[in-house]
């Protein structure tokens, strides 16, 4: 059985005995990987029924990741895939055709994001998914554009980054591309598309119809890189790897800054605007550096910008004698933007970050107690608690006889035959 | 006058003439820079009536951002307030208050992204709002947790990146932390917030009420590094940095590979899955070394991952031959993972993306014409040609006129007392 989540939620309260918010929406989930299951996952959180379709013995492809514990689903498929049920279904036999069949008939949406052409192979593109309920929501996730010359072409995540000039932005000046380590080609898709399902569902109240929603993982990208738009408008040129600083303009400090332990993130960002002097003559306050108040090299955002080397080594000198949680405390305090680089383990066992959710504690029959992060989104009359993702296959009485009425004798045949 | 997008939008056959997916919902929107104003923009794309309500004079805070252009809106504005409309109102004056009043209780969302305090201390704290219409939905989007440690303290995207992780994963093996360059704690906060809007929406058509939608962007940069916790059950400890590979478990290649041309961004990122030999076998084939089919080096993923020195240079010696261009065509034509290092200008100018309406060109009052990255969610039954960000108060008279039915008397009053 599986225990549910040990955190509690600030929001919870106030939501009484209502009802999530997604109540009564049922999502047929054919996702694999991160971009789908991220969205799904999302969608779950929010109260939506998530059925997840696996082909039988070997599951989701995300099962079978990197695994601390070989023999269990990966920590990746755990942290992906809380709150869904599980089916096993054989899309390659007829009657594994026909029991996703008869789900989509019962189904608010349908989602897949496998390799291009996949699902059009399987039988079912969107037109016949229309055909068999035209009030579902048909969403897909792609790498590229499905109509342009990358349309046949695999996508990860880091190949989505690069392909979405994440890369071109991220790392040192004059330094090679480097990646960004938030997967914002799979995660980020994920979101797009649940925008994009919650939007068709809106509509749908007025037209009582579904439609196509469809999301690339290169668009996504884009879409987080959106201000570095606004640096080519500045330079006339692509936007520039810039380390630290802010992209559009120079301004300083806007910087890691080192702090006392001397270990690979014992380092606190602290940046001031640019619209005016406040942030740095709170800053000269606090590290004890009034003297500087007149000084011309720091006179305004521009000149401290050009003379951004001297900017650092006067704030370095005062952090590396604090560690790091301390200069955020102060410089928070104070008013001047500024956070410690946190690291997973910090966030994880940060206990403000577990009483409220971001990180929750689940109970999975098999590994046992699973820290992973909850909902990012918090509604106040709708609470669903964290339930671990479910094992290969552990709804298929309850999906395939509760939801379509197969009776044991039948459900048994098709586990012989293969077919789920 | 507003010219619309000249892109076309492959979506928008099937739509018909049918409205668009948030037709009918209208947004007070108060908020500014990026997070806040990156969740109304994308709602504004779905159909959402977004009135932007803007300080007399100045107006929100990113229209004076860094421009090329002085005395013109910044283009970091109009990148994130296209298709909204602008009215003018002083909140600190009892007129303004009170136009804001009416303007709740015409709304669906209310949505703010002050710093820490400032909207209660202007009287609209969720209470308030709720007493004047309970079906509002109102969102906020804050730095750190409201009932946490750093409540009160300022944020911006890079705060917001180094207090989620993203810093402690980003950059190379041994390096300092770097930041993202695309603004996941910017428009990522702004994506997770519209989505609570969405399902708070959905909720609403059960229950007739608004609630309460909150997200941080401590929480939201901490989602897109999801599977930093995977790596951190691997090594059980911090996940780490490491340049350009995955963060679960080293592969090879993993990497950008230098192509011809020499420029920043003249590289390919080229991936080869751990699952199985079979990119890897793709790509000795196009590379003309399957001399290297049964070398013990490179036998399986975790060799090649032990070797991937010799992994590199040997893809290196072919990648350097041709433009990257090439390299991504060449490898993602016979199934391998690929990506050119695209930049920002490549990306703007490709004629696909234009076409499909990643990037679309508007015609501004001031500035003429403008490109900018439009909406990433495609529907196929909901279709909103871009507009340009409006300038500030462009929209007093219809909203304050139409919507509120204010005589064009009562309109230049306030406009003489300073309170629009």
């Amino acid at each position: 059985m599986s225990s549910t989540s040990t955190a509690s939620n600030p929001s919870a309260a106030a939501g009484g005995n209502s009802k999530p918010a997604l109540a009564g929406i049922r999502i047929v989930d054919l996702t694999q990987f991160e971009a789908g299951t991220s969205c799904t996952e999302t969608l779950a959180w929010l109260g939506a029924d998530v059925i997840k379709v696996e082909p039988p013995k070997r599951g989701e492809q995300g099962r079978g990741a990197t695994t601390d514990k070989p023999g269990s689903d990966s920590p990746y498929f755990l942290l992906l895939n809380a709150n869904k049920r599980s089916v096993t279904c054989n899309l390659k036999s007829q009657g594994g055709r026909e029991l996703l069949e008869k789900l989509i008939t019962r189904a608010d949406v349908f989602i897949e994001n496998f390799a291009p052409g996949a699902i059009e192979r399987l039988g079912f593109d969107y037109e016949r998914v229309r055909a068999i309920n035209p009030c579902v929501i048909y969403a897909q996730i792609k790498g590229f554009p499905p109509e342009g010359r990358f349309k046949n072409f695999l996508a990860f995540d880091p190949i989505a980054q690069a392909a979405g000039g994440a890369l071109s932005i991220t790392g040192e000046e004059g330094g090679r591309p480097l990646k960004p380590g938030p997967n914002i080609g799979d995660t980020g898709a994920g979101l797009h598309c649940a925008i994009g399902i919650l939007a068709a569902l809106h509509q749908r109240h007025a037209t009582n119809e579904g439609q196509r929603v469809e999301v690339t993982m290169q668009d996504a990208v884009i879409n987080f890189g959106r201000i570095a738009y606004a640096a080519q408008y500045m330079f006339d040129a692509p936007a520039p790897r810039c380390g630290n600083q802010s992209i559009i303009a120079g301004t300083s400090p806007s910087e890691v800054y080192p702090c006392k332990g001397g270990g690979p993130n014992d380092y606190c960002y602290v940046y001031t605007t640019r619209a005016s002097n406040a942030h740095w003559h709170r800053l000269l306050e606090v590290i004890g550096r009034n003297d500087l108040l007149d000084d011309p090299r720091f006179i305004d955002a521009k000149s401290r910008a050009a003379n951004f080397r001297s900017v650092d080594e006067i704030i370095s000198a005062w952090t590396i004698q604090h560690d790091k949680y301390t200069v955020m405390q102060v410089l928070g305090e104070a008013g001047i933007p500024a956070s410690a680089t946190f690291d997973t383990v910090e966030l994880s066992k940060d206990p403000e970050l577990r009483e409220r959710g971001t990180f929750v504690t689940v109970d999975h029959p098999v590994r046992g107690e699973f820290v992973l992060p909850g909902s990012m989104i918090k509604l106040s009359a709708s609470h669903v608690p964290v339930k671990p993702a479910p094992e290969l296959g552990a709804d298929n009485h309850e999906v395939y006889g509760g939801l379509l009425g197969l009776s044991r004798n039948e459900i048994e045949r098709l586990q012989e035959m293969g077919e789920i």
